[in-house]
């Protein structure tokens, strides 16, 4: 199903849950996917998003040295590749080809999108101010895409430890909040 | 079941999944309790977590007084309660006595703790640097509390606009991954 262009202000209702993602970067000739699980809404439009990268990982460099980076949001079906791209280091394997992963050109950033991930959110750095402290870089979603045919994702959600939650059934509860 | 104290290294294997948490605070004679779900796991030890608490909510003004709040889980058996929160105004309406809350005394910090959810994470703020900019608070878990009978967490999280997804199937998968 090909995806369609995200309203940006549904942003939010993608990363609020807590999926864990996987993150594309790309500088110069080199590009990388790590997975992440410790990531923020922080404003709704323009959508802002904090997440933790810890300087340990290759993507940290790639991400410092672009100031940009795609937010790919996988499901349950393509569980044991996530798994396998947070267990290998970027410098020894290309990940897009080791795990079949497909990567596709973004539209506003160099990062790719990886093909398999049912949502896709095209990400600026806006503000380092915590990334010597922290690893927190915080980013505005400038570009999404939906695969609009995935009604309910079954998206991951860490534990810890390899233990994954997936995503269960739906409630409509008669919520004010947006 | 009573809790037992929480190992605060494992404070991020409740947090990291995304779960929509219960807010108290409290600071000289009045005290609070809110919905929030922008929140993300910062560092593992000692505990670390960061989170948006808009400025219009009243538990602003008592977290930024006191620098303390207790992060409390809730499960889906009091989705509902978990809504009408969301829905009122602490200062028109005690949230605790309304929707049938029971606030029990923390160790650490003056805000109550929740015993209707099956964990409770006490918090003092360390770091207020993005407060102006995002409302982003950055805490310090200082003591935790769990139901160790609570096997797989039943927790809520927010799609937006009162859809919530539920915690579903468990899985464990292979990964090197803390």
């Amino acid at each position: 199903m090909p995806k369609r262009s995200l309203n940006l202000a549904k942003a939010y209702t993608l990363l609020e849950p807590g999926p864990v993602v996987l993150i594309t970067t790309a500088h110069k000739d080199r590009s990388n996917i790590m997975t992440l699980s410790w990531h923020c809404m922080m404003e709704f439009e323009p959508p802002l998003v904090g997440f933790v990268m810890s300087a340990g990982n290759d993507s940290f460099e790639l991400l410092k040295a672009s100031r940009e980076c795609v937010i790919n949001i996988p499901t349950v079906d393509i569980a044991k590749q996530v798994v396998s791209v947070g267990n290998s280091h970027g410098s020894k394997v290309d990940k897009f080809a080791a795990f079949g992963l497909t990567a596709k050109p973004a539209a506003q950033v160099k990062a790719p999108l990886i093909g398999e991930c049912y949502a896709n959110l095209e990400c600026k750095v806006v503000d380092t101010r915590l990334v010597n402290q922290y690893n927190f870089f915080i980013l505005e979603v400038v570009k999404g895409w939906i695969d609009t045919s995935v009604k309910k994702p079954r998206t991951l959600h860490h534990r810890g430890n390899g233990v994954f939650m997936v995503a269960g059934e739906v409630l409509k509860l008669p919520s004010r909040m947006k």
